[in-house]
């Protein structure tokens, strides 16, 4: 069996230096201090993050990881497992959200299969099928720890070539029919939580739905009872491919001191997958947004984020970070291009 | 004099019909329905305003406005009057705050002197000066109402050029010391509000001073008794000349179903200002962000206006609204873009 040390990356910490030269230098801005609120923080961050006191964030690299779940027969979702591999052909075409919201921050984007229940070979999706969709968790685990470790490599890898090829930000997104009743159930597993306070109407489920969902959150971890303390059991019983291939990518982006800007609730779930397995990577972290998705409050709440935006958005893709990041831009453009009083001759304090 | 209504522009009011078939296009595209939250609302919002069920906000056209206070003296700012002309210079060579955010969403840009103290020739700069700064509004009126109406018809004149230029959505920023208080002056004559309530730290003002700004705007409106009923007469006796144009340009742009996208504490008491005189521009506004100064809470209120964005600023400048512009591009690019469940041959509920 692959051992995840063989592949999983090591990651530093963040920069006091470079954090405390970036705070320095926007102090000396032409505005009164601390008058640009977030963007200040964000820009620190940045800077902690990356090690360079003027940080750069362009372009983004955003990665879809698309895959199917076996619970998708169980009625969690308001839609049928066929539309995921829809989705992905309309991605594959440019049609959706995070297309369109991709295209306007002039991001890289990639599109990865790791596991749609039906193959398929639209061209501009990038093949790195592990099976062809989970298990139904109700009945068994959705899959082998080897293959929920080979999750984790393949979305570090794409993280990775996205970086190699110019990413300075990622953010990762998905598509895959019942994959916010995998992430409240990895969620209710590694913290505890009640699935009545964490499981939502995902695309839109009716009241029985919903109940139904929280059942099913409920039955799959009494089924297998997950252990909080190894991330890959929790990963492999009640797990996605397309959440441990987010997972692996955010691990791959800290690796490479490489900001990671969190989408929502299945982003933000399997970003906390990848904190489990290397603690440290929480400091290459930023919440982009507040999901309507009550899971997403609390998730944000064990990692300690507070996101920028809250645009009521639910849409997932990576299209909630996807809006956000021009929030990073301004905050590097902040640093590098405003003038400061001793350069414009302007009275200070 | 100068009658009101020999330059107010006559505003309409939003299109239903244009809204409900931007709402219809936005409930088929490939998302859950109401996934997109806000930038929903957004959209069908753009598209009632300018009547196109398939809005454009692309260029946007930034206009600043600077001005003097003659209150200034009263040791009502953090900074010395002297800094509003070196700000303007700065933002004349493109070093300011609002500058490097205008650039970052492609905006056209103006910057006018409706009134800095000192007289200043910097290219870049439209001479539009009513006067050398306000007078001292705890000593006598800040202007004449004949100064006033001009405050406004030149900021009308403003938005008209840079729509003219080809802005699709307008943002008003400022720069002048001490315009805080004069709008919170303006805030408290035209709504009753008490001065304890909606008076803020402005650019940074210790306890003390914080106090004294309090008690100046509790003596300016005791000794002028502005009528509420008559925004003219709020405007001359507190007001600001650069407020005034604001309030004119949100006029204008009203009158041109142009979008105005509203900055912070200011520029949204300048848009009270301009609701008061015609109340229908109220129709044409979107609420850009969540100022830090308290008096906009209480303003946005008053307004019915609910922001996009909370980054905890409070520049001033437009910056706030610049930095919430990409979402009014998104919610455009999502009408204009995203695929339908027909087109992409997606499965709907």
């Amino acid at each position: 069996m692959t051992k995840l040390q063989d592949f999983l990356p090591a990651i530093g910490s963040r920069n006091p230096e470079a954090a405390a030269q970036a705070r320095l230098h926007i102090d000396q801005l032409t505005k009164p201090l601390g008058s640009l609120g977030r963007l200040e923080e964000v820009a620190v961050e940045l800077a902690a993050i990356t090690g360079e006191s003027f940080p750069v964030v362009t372009p983004p690299g955003v990665i879809v990881f698309a895959a199917d779940h076996g619970v998708a027969v169980e009625g969690v979702s308001a839609y049928p497992q066929e539309v995921t591999v829809q989705m992905v052909a309309n991605m594959a075409n440019g049609g959706a959200g995070i297309n369109v919201f991709a295209r306007q921050i002039d991001a890289l984007e990639r599109i990865v299969d790791v596991g749609v229940a039906n193959e398929m070979a639209a061209p501009g999706v990038i093949g790195r099928r592990i099976k062809a969709g989970t298990a139904n968790m109700l009945r068994e685990p959705a899959m082998s720890r080897e293959e929920a470790a080979r999750t984790l490599q393949v979305g570090s890898e794409a993280a990775l070539e996205i970086i190699e090829a110019g990413a300075k930000v990622l953010i990762v997104g998905e598509v895959g029919i019942a994959n916010t009743t995998a992430s409240s159930a990895i969620l209710a597993a590694l913290t505890g939580a009640d699935p009545d306070e964490i499981v939502g109407r995902g695309t839109g489920l009716d009241d029985a739905g919903w109940a139904r969902k929280k059942q099913v959150v409920r039955e799959a971890i009494a089924l297998h009872r997950p252990d909080a303390a190894e991330p890959i059991d929790v990963l492999a019983k009640v797990g996605g491919l397309e959440i441990g291939a987010m997972a692996g990518a955010i691990l791959g982006a800290a690796s490479k001191r490489i900001p990671v800007l969190l989408d929502g609730f299945i982003a933000t779930v399997a970003a906390l997958l990848a904190v489990r397995l290397c603690p440290s990577s929480a400091d290459f972290l930023i919440a982009g947004h507040r999901s309507q998705e009550p899971g997403h409050a609390y998730v944000l709440n064990v990692l300690g984020k507070e996101p920028l935006l809250d645009l009521q958005l639910r849409l997932g893709e990576g299209t909630g970070a996807a809006l956000a990041y021009p929030v990073l831009e301004a905050a590097c453009r902040m640093v590098h291009e405003m003038a400061t009083f001793a350069s414009a001759g302007v009275s200070g304090k």
